[in-house]
């Protein structure tokens, strides 16, 4: 087994801004793609917004198990046509793991339905990041807490749907509180959103955080064959229908037409 | 308190089918709207695909409190930039209500985040819902199961959110069961899917049918206040957090610049 | 209407602990009486673990339509009849809230099947309480957010299931956290356990947290007609069915034997 | 890696009722047990009613990663210390798989908090069990439905709380439906309610129903260590707090004191 992991980063402030190329000067994708080598069961690769299509091919994206996002000041630049596709590949089961102020990007506000706000603050304060569940694929290997020294705050409300499971929730030295790890379940899906990671603290670099990140991506991974028809709509016909039926009253449809969308 | 109410209905097919127009003469929106009437906290209005703005513009979906919503051939034809503004009241607080073949609507599948797809077949053959909570104040006085005579058959797997609450599971003559009312939470919003509502049976006359959409607007009605800026995602400068904070560490964003989205 | 209130207290620790008789000298449940009065629609009355079967008869219960619970130091003590009956009203219909250390009553554990352990500190540190739903019915009027000045520290992990709605995040100034208000939905009733309210504080006196108080009564309140037979197991004899039947295959039971428990 | 699986049977019907012993004359334990062989991973055992402790000795389950349930007519028999000790591996982190009948069961209704109630009918009808989710770890192989000839009818309403997942949802020939496979996170325990199996049928000899119970077992089995304290509730003093804190107000409890439970 290999798991055919993605990293996808919109890969901007890293060339246009000295604090963080300093601390990632390889791009975040490059960093993350370090972290979640060290798991040899995960194959990875990285992807970015200048890339042809973003670097997510539909052939690609057949052949990915698991996307990580990052993204920031770009959202608006990436593609609806290759969100479509994105989407699709979840709902037939490659994992989703978003990071950080990847809360805004479209693919996240695509699978959550939700306007995914949040309020925020730059100041370098303490997070300390809780964890709700140890006994959990995600949080395994990493005590009771993540403290990262230096943090961007992101607070509570944050605008998703109640998730499948609150795995880490976080408290800031400013006062404020955030739910920063949370699973959900999309068709045969599985997306993890994780809020640390603000690209002017070297936030990927610590062990914990790239512990979580190798868990998640274990835990994202969906062996099941890919649901191909899960966006269909099939007719089944009274002839074919598991109980014997005779059809009755009248019908808008001709035998065998498609439904409508 | 009155509950200001819109029935949207694309009104095709009972302009050009035979069938459906010797039900819903004066199309499905009509109907309904004469159904929800029946209560007299329910303040009722209709609007349809064709009229400027498909009749639903921001100014009046302001002054909505609950949105059915009913389409079938022309989920394409409806503007993405209404889809966005109903999306962003039902975050704000605005109820929606999805019927039947609303599963494939365009704001069904935005707040769903999935591909709500499912298997059907038109034989007008029998649908018993049965009610899974009968205390829920959207099953008052209906009894332990709606039996409709003719329905077209919804088949599982229904692809959408493991919901909050299942309300109704259905059994089909044919064999199929289908997850027929399902509720879900978004923001300060809440929605209701509710299968029944094929057109070529009269199935919005049906007396308990007419109990559950009334008590579904009851139901979806937040009485709160809007909530305006549920999209907003505000900076709290470091003077302004609630515990006393020193600023450290590098910055991204300039003092009270706002935030990339 | 009037919702017919029960605030049970185990009344303990107002007797024998000055510190605590001086700040709720007629008891926590006198006071929380006093704050919900302040809402004419809810009509209070009071219980104590002393008075006979703890002042909660099936005759009263049956009269309930929410229940305030309090204890700390003799949850032990608290008759596991008394338990079963709160538990079959809470399935019929009636609502709960469960206050600060009843997360450890035999009544909340029994509702949650979980061990509801938490992590605790009583230093009279600050807590805030942070809304997550600002629209939801329970946290009108309340702003973004309460503070205490005083408060017991609750930290997770709190062994509970994942609730229906998170309404609260606690943020602690000793640096922990915690998800201090839950609700959930159990049959017909509804559930809302709501953290503060530790004794040595004047917390139920706070303005905000009588609102919540006040907000949970009546979210809590289930007005549909209480669901008797909710523990029944009926048999339903296959001439009985609602599609016609031929027997097949044997059978444990005869026709009409009541099931086994 | 071996999943130490222990199959647990009251183990009376196939004593004492003819039909029973001759579909299972080594009692439905054994049976389930061959089922589960059939995959190498699956180590597994047997444990009944008749048995010291019921089998389930404190040294056996800490030593067991999965653990299922069948019982029927001797449920209240079951002693309450043994079901204690089930109900806090669970929290721990052991699967448990609730059989059919077993919906009645004191562990099951201890995990639940609910009645656990349903309707039923002994006719021998057919029963069609529709996959929700073909991508899950527990419906592979099998289809878009599992096809009993003859089963015993369980109907809605169900009295559990909405779960994490529903798997399956099935058709009965007689009318009615029911959520015959559900999924709960308790603790760091997963369970799994699957709901064929009456005993005077031979439905564990199902080829389906082998793979969903071998399935099933494969995704309840919680790899991590056990969390043992998950029940206890540990004082964190104020100098051992994460953030520096002076004590400020009044203490119910001496410095280091246990808290009540």
């Amino acid at each position: 087994m290999a798991i055919r992991t993605v990293v996808w980063n919109e890969f901007i402030h890293e060339q246009n801004n000295s604090v963080v190329q300093a601390i990632y000067p390889d791009g975040i994708q490059n960093e993350i793609a370090r972290v979640l080598s060290a798991d040899r069961e995960i194959e990875v690769s990285t992807a970015t917004l200048q890339e042809d299509e973003h670097g997510l091919p539909q052939s690609r994206l057949d052949e990915t198990d698991v996307l990580l996002w990052w993204g920031h000041k770009a959202h608006g630049d990436v593609s609806d046509e290759v969100v479509d596709r994105v989407q699709q590949r979840v709902a037939e089961g490659m994992g989703l793991i978003v990071l950080h102020s990847g809360h805004f990007s479209k693919i996240f506000k695509r699978m959550m339905g939700t306007p995914c706000s949040l309020r925020w603050r730059e100041a370098g304060e303490r997070e300390r990041l809780w964890v709700i569940n140890p006994s959990h694929q995600i949080t395994q290997g990493i005590g009771p807490a993540i403290e990262l020294p230096h943090s961007e705050m992101y607070g509570e409300p944050f605008l998703v749907p109640e998730p499948m499971e609150t795995l880490f929730v976080s408290w800031y030295e400013g006062g404020e509180v955030f739910r920063s790890g949370l699973t959900y379940q999309r068709g045969a899906g599985r997306i993890f959103y994780f809020a640390p990671g603000h690209e002017t603290y070297p936030i990927y670099k610590d062990e914990n955080v790239g512990k979580v990140l190798r868990n998640a991506v274990r835990w994202a991974y969906n062996p099941a064959k890919p649901w191909k028809d899960v966006s269909d709509a099939p007719n089944v016909p009274h002839d074919k229908a598991p109980e014997k039926l005779e059809p009755k009253g009248a019908s808008l449809h001709r035998a065998g037409e498609a439904g409508f969308r």
